[in-house]
């Protein structure tokens, strides 16, 4: 049996050339990105072109609805999609579409994106306003139908606010802690203590902005943060979220960072003089460095079944507890 | 020439008796809502449905794209309808769409309703943040392109902010003060006062949840209410916002407040015992009743021009300075 190596986040260029560095790479799993400010009509033709895209490497790729899906794929040697959204926009503000996003393979949602959305408040905002009315509204509907509330990119009062309400654990997909490397999309050791404490998980990210020193940031510093984040978390709870945007065009990152909010320029996490993606770290640039990571663990002291349980074996037991429909006994404020 | 009169909201059940109703009370404009939850797309279809009905009744009534349309109206003896929406769900989250939604004719539009919005905080939200991001941008958007900020169902910090942010005056369409009603939808003398200070106007409401002692309050209580109004805001500051819902079921009052931001029931400003629209003052229940208010307020020591000045002119010179496209020399908050 090969290893399980699950991508808690990507939103790359998807070709044929990077499903098959996926093979190569020996990627069981991957969450792919479907709308950053989309709205529901235009992520339902996003997840339209994945279902064309996924039909065409029958043999290669698959869609995975379950856990289940994922352990399929392993067995027959494909890679699973795991389709997310980093934005609430495909609600379109109503929450009758969490259910409809959901049967559509929607299986994770993050509350917002920078901004404040109709749910939560963004890790750009200057005021911290947490959760709204209709964000608590919205994950319990989430944790009924079974999609995974994603944090990342939201403030640190808006997780706190939705690891305490949520009735199932919920994750940050892609981040790092803010200890580490000071960034507004990082998290402090609180935040990251309750996502453990209540079950969650972190995604470990490799994208430079996120990461101490940026495009030079060492693979061994990279670990080491592993090393001292699993002290705050357990080994149990952190996982990979590469965040990779491989072979995006500029103008990608452009749309990630105005959507459709602004009339002006803004430049997120870059600046003015470096609007671009950033040069992503020599030991990560594709699908095939997974092997890189796990050397890298188990060079600071992983076990090798640690080293399992953060590639790939711990995104799986969460999202065995996190697809499936359940009724969420939370509590509905009004 | 006939006294202007012009009610700064209504969203009454639409017909021709309505119509006749206005032509007897002698009303020159209403500022009518098209949406509360609606999207884009549905706030056009209610945007076309308007056009489809003022057409019916072309020697009656007519569409008010300009402050002068509001005057041809009463040259004309018709009744004129200013578009305006008591959300910003008519966006869609793209700022691009306010410049279309004037286009079609869009003049006034609350930045939310109740709850957080993707622009500001509702006054039914616990934690009051103010501004967003976007809703900086928005407004000076709204102020380039001749729509009026409506803050009627914003929280108070997003008012403040809101008057402080515009470089236009914006309006506060239908709300009374909270020193006279304590109600979530009424405001403090402070914000009344940066209002006025700004330029900017309040309609008073005669919505029964907005008026002390409710449907039982005394046009005599409410003239009184108007006259210490006008000596925080100045006469020329203070305007009429009846709320007028006439006709409506009480499935849209259910509407207004659930719209499809909640699984549960939101009673809003109503009750579990109490649930739909509450009946409204026996001295304004109709477009007939502007000459009770016109006689309440000259009882209460309003000269006849100031009662000219609340009952329409004031509007009408506010409509002037709002409703013209002009560069907005705003800051730009990245």
């Amino acid at each position: 049996m090969t290893r399980i190596i699950i991508d808690g986040l990507q939103y790359c260029k998807w070709s044929p050339e990077i499903f098959e560095e996926m093979r190569i790479g020996g990627v069981t799993a991957v969450h792919a990105t479907v709308s950053y400010w989309e709205t529901f009509r235009e992520t339902v033709s996003n997840i339209a072109t994945w279902k064309k895209m996924l039909r065409e490497f029958p043999f290669r790729m698959m869609l995975a609805r379950t856990a289940d899906d994922i352990r399929m794929a392993q067995e027959s040697g494909r890679t699973a999609i795991i389709l997310g959204a980093q934005n609430c926009t495909p609600l379109d503000g109503d929450i009758g579409l969490v259910e409809i996003l959901h049967d559509l393979g929607l299986r994770i949602m993050q509350l917002t994106y920078n901004n404040q959305s109709l749910l939560a408040t963004g890790c750009y905002e200057p005021i911290d306003n947490g959760l709204t009315r209709m964000g608590r509204q919205v994950i319990c509907e989430m944790n009924r139908v079974g999609m995974v509330v994603d944090l990342s990119h939201c403030s640190a009062r808006s997780a706190q606010d939705a690891i305490e309400h949520s009735c199932r654990p919920v994750a940050i997909t892609h981040a790092n802690p803010s200890r580490w490397h000071s960034a507004r999309r990082n998290f402090s050791d609180d935040v990251l203590r309750a996502l453990a404490e209540s079950g969650g998980i972190l995604g470990l990210s490799t994208y430079p902005h996120h990461l101490k020193g940026g495009s030079g940031c060492s693979l061994r510093s990279f670990c080491e943060m592993a090393a001292r984040t699993a002290e705050i978390m357990g080994t149990k709870n952190i996982a990979i979220g590469s965040d990779l945007c491989q072979g995006q065009p500029n103008s990608v990152v452009e749309w990630m960072r105005n959507g459709t909010w602004t009339r002006t320029r803004d430049y997120g996490e870059g600046s003015e003089e470096d609007p671009g993606f950033p040069e992503m770290p020599q030991w990560f640039s594709s699908n095939k460095d997974f092997g890189n990571i796990a050397a890298g663990l188990a060079e600071v002291g992983f076990s090798a079944s640690e080293v399992e349980s953060i590639l790939g074996l711990n995104w799986l037991a969460f999202f065995d507890r996190s697809f499936s429909r359940q009724h969420c006994v939370g509590e509905f404020v009004g």
